[in-house]
């Protein structure tokens, strides 16, 4: 079966990044992957593909059209949605990267997001696996043995969904302020089989597929405080645990009982996004009442207050994913508008004889300006794709590295998450604003995907910690902690490329992302010059982008330097794309880094009055 | 009646602009304006405050969750936009500008784009009104007297409403290439009262207000191509001439008789502005036959061939009216962001102690990165307003200074309008995406108005001359016509400003302004270095972005200047918005030039197979 324009676009690119890039191929060598090679990875990336073109395309403006209604306590939608999950989970993709005991296919991690990219490229917002699989893969850590058996085995088989709940309608951005309350369940409840049982009560906000009827049952894992016997709470997040909260009470073999008191109370209507439901659910409210008392059955996962330790092992891993779904919107946006640029006619190119009007009209992908926003797309889409494989790439590492290469694999993950989240999230749409562009008023219209691309993108510069919380993340935490040994291990990799690109002819922007690199680091060092947070961090959210943006110089000069005596027929596109970055894009760094670097108080000291 | 938050807000950013930097009060001294005061003007706009609150505020939501539908030939429209209409109507808005001889105000324009703002910032897609008031002042300058008292009265008077009709869709930003055709009505048909008759045939795309009930009759300006006796017609756009063609056909004295050959023959779904029908009408495809006869009837407006230029007075007009839509619509974000992070209470400002959990949580208004978002929101906003107000000023120049005063208006006019247009639609969408940020998962629902205005703005960087044709125009044309005359005039008003902010010890922004002054100028140079348009104009868009920046930066400059030592109570945020445009924004002004300076090629040589 033949993809579609979007799939055969994307399927050259992936492969050049993962064999030519990311040498995917060394890493097949390693024992945990001895059952996998090329040929085999390319069918499963091509079987992705085929379920995108018949599944996920068709059904992405249907999702849209028809967002989730709520009905008396359910949520209705489109069959489509179910089709492409049903699809999804028939193939094995949850358990792909799993170990071969949990029934897994222990596929390198760099080939199972290839395969994310495809599917989010071809509709975002189809699918609850991205949580199923973080939840599951939380318990598989963090949980017992009869957690793990009943809850993530099945989430990974696809009969169950998983979500995560934080986030409270007064504590979004600041957990430290939930109100969800969870209290022993009476005598002999911390020798349940499942887990130490609580009660739980509260009420949760914005949770991504928090009530469907794509599974036959939804665990939840849910923030609470446990009160002391004063009745009292740490305010502070080490006050925070984690339990596992059934939408359907289960027995000791996962066998589905009673309702668990866990009831959606509404729907929140999007922007965008809207084939994933997001949700308004309370836990406790007494509408169902297991065992006829109130308050949601659930079970604690590893020790009281490790709550949001656990939690952040699931929101690193959603946090690359967030940024490889926006890359893949922004790929989505440029195939579609290279497509219609190839093809729509409009004017002719200006020469030094003027115009002439009794000429056809060209194909506007002839234009200059018309190839600088595609030439921008694909710098931007390729590279956060890339970006985003790198650091799946890094998570291989970490888990069949020596302890060496393990170790600075985890610390590169520590300084590149708050890039490969945000980085994507901002400038992927600014991709999908130049696709609209292209388009020009047919890409404002709901006939072209483009808007919606557009739409659904704006989503990913919020959820999982806005911008602003990746900037303190990477400023206020990653560029500091031990020493600074997470930036030192960044500065190896880009020493590396600069020296492989002045070997390979590209002296000239070697020396760029040496200096930008530099800068960069300065910046950092000036910020914190006073050691006082309140003069390093009034601007973090500007050093996320100006270090976002030397990172990207880095990858796209890492990618050309392999590219640029290749014979891969995708090579010149990758040396164009990072011409483009150095020449267009690496300039803008210093307009943000230095407001960073001089510890601009204005917008610190601003009088609210004034504004 | 109280004005809404957003009203309450605007109007002394207004009362600011016009008075303690635009001067108007030394404008009504004229004689065209003599019969106004600020005491009058200040009750019109709190008029236009009232009706923005009570018709348009209301009615933003649902023209947008209710978009106009096709039914049978017809719009139908929710009842909310008639009475906004009504209201509109019934206060003259319509009539504000125009000669006392046509029944007008003589209101300045200043003072009537300031209640556009007010009107616009409420609800940017309910009124046809812009492109009514643009349709009739054509005609007042181009119509014959009986096209004018026919046509543009009723049309000042909201009886009927106006079009224009450029596009095809074959035919965009190349309107050479248009197929409509003109050919005269038979014998006598050059003696008709209402000018030269002709049948119209052709299909256009993209008109605004095409079809609707919102008032007895449309009056469509079409362009169309009259065929020579060989039936073959100019390809270039010399051979465009422009007609009125009514909906309802009219007698000489307007009354109406049958059904024009004009039919609406679908309507396109929009991303947002959904208030405004976006229609495709088919000209004289035999549905109504007046007379018995197939192609609509049109009259001819001025000469043959005359139609663009005559089309673009009214175009020039719009272009201003488009960037002051789309500051409007950044300030709405801007007011609906700020008074949400006034109450939304979330996180503590980080100390040097640490964060103290046990404190109550802040408003988000307090943290240093909200405060960014929020200056950056009032930089772009009233910015983007304050330029359109000045262009404003400067018609109103052209129509009552002297000939001396009115050239210069003309120049500064001409090297401003694409600019005016295209900064405002880019940045003030940038303010919408932030005032989305700033309410965080909220601002993605539709439960707040935010995500609809970053709709809405999108389209701005589209109709009217997209990003592109703007650039085209500036850096193409405009630096160029008549010596650098253009040019010049704005460089005479930024020297005046250095020496302003010299004065008002503004001394470290004055020579910053003057450098980034000098570099646009040298930038435009540089391109033209070899008098090729073919390596002048690849970069034609990064031109407009980097000298967009260069004006805003001068704008800002001299309302500071004003400001710094003002008692006005808008005058400190004035100050501490150019501080941020200063300290943030003009730095950025280099990456785009740079590439214009030097030439780029890759873009324009690059090979399209390498996308």
């Amino acid at each position: 079966m033949a993809g579609s324009v979007l799939q055969e676009k994307l399927l050259p690119t992936l492969d050049y990044l993962l064999y030519e890039w990311l040498d995917l191929g060394a890493l097949l060598e390693r024992e945990r992957f001895r059952d996998h090679d090329r040929a085999g990875i390319t069918d499963l990336l091509g079987t992705a593909a085929e379920i995108a073109t018949a599944r996920y395309e068709p059904a992405n403006r249907v999702i849209d059209d028809q967002e989730p209604r709520f009905d008396d306590g359910r949520v209705l939608l489109p069959k489509e949605t179910q089709e492409a999950w049903d699809a999804y989970v028939d193939m094995g993709f949850l358990l792909a990267t799993h170990d071969e005991e949990h029934g897994g296919l222990q596929l390198p991690r760099t080939a199972d997001f290839a395969s994310k990219i495809i599917l989010g490229a071809a509709s975002i917002g189809i699918s609850p696996a991205i949580l199923t699989e973080a939840n599951a893969a939380l318990l598989l850590t963090y949980g017992t043995e009869k957690q793990q058996s009943v809850f993530a085995r099945r989430e990974l088989a696809g009969a169950w969904t998983g979500t995560m709940c934080l986030s409270e309608s007064q504590a979004g951005s600041s957990l430290s302020d939930i109100t969800t309350r969870a209290v022993p369940d009476g005598a002999g409840s911390e020798d349940d089989v499942l887990g130490p049982r609580y009660r739980v009560t509260g009420d949760k906000m914005w949770i991504s597929a928090g009530e469907h009827d794509l599974a036959e049952n939804i665990v939840h894992l849910v923030l609470a405080k446990i009160p002391g016997p004063d009745g009292a709470v740490d305010p502070s997040t080490r006050g925070i645990s984690l339990f596992v909260v059934p939408k359907f009470v289960v027995d000791a073999d996962g066998a589905l009982l009673e309702r668990n008191d866990v009831v959606l109370v509404g729907l929140n209507h999007k922007l965008g996004y809207r084939g994933t439901p997001n949700t308004a659910l309370s836990f406790g409210d007494g509408s169902h009442r297991p065992g006829g008392e109130r308050g949601a059955l659930g079970y604690l996962v590893g020790n009281p207050g490790d709550g949001l330790r656990q939690m952040f092992h699931m929101m690193n891993a959603a946090r690359i994913e967030i940024g490889l779904g926006a890359a893949a919107l922004g790929f989505a946006g440029y195939a579609a508008s290279l497509d219609y640029a190839k093809q729509r006619r409009q004017g002719r190119p200006v020469t030094r004889d003027g115009k002439d009007a009794s000429r056809p009209q060209a194909p506007i992908v002839e234009h200059a300006d018309v190839k600088r926003m595609l030439l921008a797309q694909k710098a931007y889409a390729e590279g956060g794709i890339a970006l985003g494989l790198y650091a799946a790439r890094l998570l291989d590492e970490q888990q069949t590295g020596t302890a060496d290469e393990a170790a600075e694999a985890g610390r590169l993950l520590e300084i590149l998450t708050p890039v490969v989240k945000s980085w994507p999230s901002e400038w992927c749409l600014e991709a999908n604003s130049l696709a609209i562009q292209v388009l020009g008023g047919s890409g404002y219209t709901r006939d072209f995907p483009v808007e919606q691309y557009w739409r659904d993108n704006r989503l990913n510069m919020i959820h999982e910690g806005t911008h602003g919380i990746q900037g303190l993340d990477l400023l206020g935490r990653k560029v500091r902690l031990e020493g600074g040994a997470y930036l030192d291990a960044l500065a190896s990799r880009v020493q590396r490329t600069v020296a492989r690109a002045q070997q390979a002819g590209l002296a000239t922007e070697a020396d760029a992302l040496a200096t930008a690199w530099a800068r960069a680091v300065a910046t950092a060092e000036a910020a914190w010059g006073t050691g006082d947070p309140e003069d390093a961090l009034p601007s973090a959210t500007l050093f996320l982008q100006g270090f976002g943006h030397v990172v990207l110089a880095w990858v796209w000069l890492d990618i050309a330097a392999g590219a640029v005596a290749g014979t891969h027929p995708e090579a010149p596109g990758k040396v164009a794309a990072m011409r483009f970055f150095f020449g267009y894009e690496l300039p803008k760094v210093g307009a943000w880094l230095d407001v960073v670097a001089r510890r601009e108080t204005l917008c610190r000291d601003l009088d609210v009055a004034l504004l």
